[in-house]
């Protein structure tokens, strides 16, 4: 497959120096560092990057798009986002993560408010396949933990998911379908739940896992051939009514 | 159940005497006329009203909006497109018909571009149940002719259906999924192909059929309570962590 | 609607004095009580009666089934089973519970083991509303605790659901989806999770709030005709080829 | 990817000289043929063959099993049957083709009638991509046609599908979802509509490539780990309750 773009707001990393010393490469530098370690060729861009990074030529040549964003998520430009949903739909893989839930891309893309309920202090996730034959729990236990977190509970209000791949139990009572599979057009979906900025989740073996086979999942096909518009009838392609 | 409001573009009927024959009290008048004989509960409203007719208190009385929309799709205000996806969010029924596969709402709903190929000509459609469970094929035969129609044929680029009701075959040998079913957040979505301006078809006693079982399917239910935002723990709700 | 038969095995009670004592009049007893204070025509079954009272007349005057079973599954006849199935498949709701997932039916109906994990000792659950637009969660609050309860543990070897309802969070840290919708043919299907014979769970308010809002969903509808076997062509109903 | 087994119940070919005529190395004979021009590792077995030809080591080593049947169907031994639809939860692909549909292994995973309506004849069927993006439709055309066969009809009495890649129009005036994909447990399962015994259907170019397309998509993946059964709580490994 070609290339996997990871985009960052790239936010807290600026403001805050125990995020910055958490992810010194920025999150989007170790998101690439453990794709590129399973042999996928990885570039990144930002936010503050001209066009976010994101320009007709970058998306020309992604074949799957990780995105983490939170805070800024109403800063990207209503042309880029536009950009990024025409180009998931016409095939790109798009793999949003933690709160890229909010993202101008994935809301437009799922059509609801894909509101949560949320707490933060660092409770205990544990991360449960519940479709052990699905290609993106490749080489995974039947659960992980993520040992500190910020919490997200049901109800998630996206559409009926194509695939739940996970559901997350929290210490705290919650419960949360923390990987779904969509599609719009021929592009792939695949929300995934885990990457709060103040812990090293990025870093950890089963999220980088999940993230190879994600990407693997998502990158396009070749499809048929569609032909939209005014057409003759096949019937009497000469012909008309 | 509430109000079941119809609404309609109404540009045809204003621009062509052949439509505004066709349907004397506008497409709108003919459905709504439709619904009302079997005992709904019916208003109308149509681009050419304040707000397109679809103002706040509108929408919150509605518990069924029917679409129509064909050639003025792109004069929709944003504003009161948004007003719509939102209120099908909150649990508003949404029956787009025919060129209403365009409207800003349901390509918003969507998240794709809903394009088809089509044909103009006055071929004929035969409509087939493929899921004679579902309600909205209630007191259906198995098939039922179109005579003569705009023909729309596949791909149809939207989400994999929740259910699919219906598919087409036409006399030039395409074929089309005429009958989707979606949910987005807590509202329900019927797509429906049928419903060209030039044509009788909303006199059409199947099609007549047909809407008024979707409406019925789409009504509201109750539903449960939702919270979002930021939630104490379950576990102990005075503490934290 | 019409008649809802409430099946149970009726094992448990008959052996064990907790039970006896738990449901004096057994677990259909308990349910067929909390339906009929709702309003529905109920009528009960078990599994020692002459064809464990499933006879083609009950079935054919009943609206929806309700199956509780846990350590008797295997005794239930092929024939019994395969009489349930077809009649399923012709429209009849039907209602699994708690073990009744391994039931012959239900598993003949998914076509999967309906495999999960398990543990007794009495540990509360917590059944979290996922789809709080979904009519089998009318009128609950967003989540609800059973205080005591066997748990059950993804995954669970079933089709992707057409909806998941409710997602349930376990004390020991398993998670469940513990309201599944499905539809057979004509019929329709709710898989719900909670209901060991040994806690006082289809008394609680909140269990019998799901069972009536599932009986209700799984009522038939009329549906359309539906044609099968060898037929003439729609173009030349006279003709052939 | 692993072994492919084209099973074929080997009766037309060998009872009617026409049918013999025109698969000389019986249908299987041509679809192994097909795969294997595509670089396949194929075998094949049939109905006569000892357990058909399906042993236990023959299914541990397949990967996909591509189904041909027709007038035998009932011939099939249950024990086999059921071996094929252990060995597809278990993960093996499976792609049963034209009255495949009416076996035991898919109407066991099905769960439904999988009832049709048909017509012999020898009219024309033009099969449509529904889902360009979906990597069964690789390398086709937006539609191709099959120039003589038998006719198949909605509805097709079978669960809705995970995803519809086919509809097919009929000249009769008949429709068919004529490659739909499903998955039970660990398998994925295409069923696809065309290959009547009395045409040259297998020899086609597209027929070809969507059976290679099919095998390569239903092919294993390796998965998550799944324990079921009893089980110590994640909170407490050493505890109970």
């Amino acid at each position: 497959m070609g290339t996997v773009t990871v985009w960052n707001e790239n936010v807290h990393e600026m403001r805050d120096p125990v995020v910055a010393e958490r992810y010194p490469d920025g999150i989007h530098g170790a998101i690439a560092a453990g794709l590129a370690a399973d042999g996928f060729e990885v570039q990144t861009a930002t936010l503050q990057d001209a066009q976010h990074g994101l320009t007709d030529d970058v998306l020309a040549e992604t074949d799957v798009l990780v995105w983490w964003s939170h805070c800024a998520n109403d800063e990207v430009s209503d042309e880029v986002a536009e950009r990024v949903v025409e180009r998931v739909q016409a095939g790109m893989g798009f793999v949003p993560l933690h709160s890229g839930k909010n993202s101008k891309p994935f809301t437009r893309l799922m059509g609801t408010t894909c509101d949560i309920k949320y707490r933060h202090g660092g409770e205990t996730e544990r991360v449960w396949v519940v479709d052990p034959g699905h290609p993106i729990a490749d080489g995974l236990p039947e659960s992980f933990e993520v040992p500190e977190t910020e919490m997200y509970g049901e109800p998630y209000d996206v559409p009926e998911p194509d695939q739940t791949v996970f559901v997350s139990w929290f210490e705290g009572g919650e419960v949360f379908r923390s990987g779904l599979c969509y599609r719009r057009g021929r592009g792939r979906i695949f929300a995934f739940r885990p990457g709060h900025e103040a812990y090293p989740i990025f870093f950890q073996d089963e999220i980088r896992q999940v993230l190879c086979n994600a990407v693997e999942w998502a990158a396009p096909t070749q499809g048929a051939e569609a032909v939209y518009g005014e057409v003759k009838p096949q019937t009497d392609p000469d012909g008309g009514y």
